[in-house]
């Protein structure tokens, strides 16, 4: 089961969900040096399209082994992103990192990164990275970096590979970046933006809403980044 | 979504799998005045006589609500309770807590706690109890107090409660407890042990194997408790 080849490439779980952050994350797992095992969750999201989005961006990385996982979170409900809950549009970008909004879905990193080390355990990879960012961000408590290391510690405490003396390690690389920085690195890494998805409340077609906060900080991102955004917002079309 | 009410009795989500130390830790969860919401969860165990136990004795307990939550961990794999990898007989006990077993399920514990907390987060509640046991148990390392320990912490920081000041907090009242002791607390608050299950490998038509780490264990819990054990094993029945 576990693989003890010394000589292999040391292993990454990366939690690949589609969008720009995690799509950026893959891609800096694999400028590493690290063998990616990309893990994507179908949990019930009511924005699908990044279930499409995730097994493009894994295709264009040219990523080996990606499994997608059911964990369906409306089981527990309680998130503008899994219930019948309207994700609030046209927020402040100072105004979200404020307050815990209506999307936070209880604790969903904690979950799935509990999965990823199940299956970094089973593979004996030898790192989990996550795409947590907590500059900007939409305020989730899981998200910030005292969070990913109490994580860590407790991953070390509770596993097999902790117990033996190398614990998996919890990557965050992009925590204290700007989506300006993690675009502009990405960009530089070749990831094609134009596969990822961010926003929470897509229209039928796929179309992102431009609204909504992943999408404002989307927006916020390009811009700041001086690089042209590829994303196809409703309101464009609809004005035109 | 969240229940402000201060007059209600404090709320426990607590994690009922249908064996002794689960039943037990809900009959304890009970009697400090907590009401309980039981959370089974269908992973794909091959002991899938479990559910059955777990509904069984959430009904005898009178536990208005009981959730069923379907996570499959056959998707990562890697465990002899969940793939078909042969579960090891007639050990000895002191043996099992000196290395991890193959019946170990990777992070089990933090997944299945993990979404606990999701639950807790959208019913308010204040605890979630646990009948993790690190006396007589199997050497797994998330049932160890110093696991439990961190992933408290883990839960404080990354979560809504967390953030606002009131934590959810972890019980595990077993966890120093030997199995005698455990029979004895749930004998005297008047769970009915015939209800729950503990092989890890039972037979088809539901019988104990009788010499499993976990029969093991339960037959040397009933006997130091001096309580007579109401499980039919399945080489007692060869026997006659």
């Amino acid at each position: 089961m576990v693989n003890q080849d010394k000589t292999r490439a040391e292993r990454a779980v990366v939690l690949l969900s589609g969008g720009i952050d995690s799509s950026t994350t893959a891609a800096m797992a694999m400028r590493d040096g690290y063998d990616v095992f990309a893990l994507t969750f179908d949990y019930g999201q009511r924005h699908r399209v990044e279930l499409n989005s995730a097994m493009k961006v894994a295709q264009a990385l040219r990523i080996a082994s990606h499994k997608i996982i059911t964990l369906d979170l409306r089981q527990i409900g309680g998130s503008a992103l899994t219930d019948h809950i309207k994700v609030p549009k046209s927020r402040e970008i100072e105004e979200m990192s404020r307050s815990i909004p209506v999307t936070y879905v209880p604790a969903r990193n904690m979950i799935l990164l509990s999965v990823a080390v199940g299956w970094a355990e089973v593979i004996n990879a030898d790192a989990i990275f996550i795409g947590a960012n907590a500059v900007d961000y939409s305020g989730y408590p899981d998200c910030r970096p005292e969070f990913l290391e109490a994580f860590a510690e407790m991953t070390r405490l509770g596993t097999r590979r902790g117990v033996e003396g190398s614990p998996v390690a919890i990557k965050a690389p992009l925590v204290k970046m700007t989506k300006a920085e993690i675009i502009r690195t990405g960009v530089e890494l070749g990831v094609d933006y134009s596969l990822t998805t961010s926003c929470y409340d897509a229209l039928p077609d796929g179309k992102a809403c431009g609204s909504c906060d992943s999408c404002l900080l989307r927006k916020k991102g390009f811009a700041e980044a001086g690089v042209p955004d590829p994303t196809v917002y409703a309101e464009q079309r609809l004005s035109n």
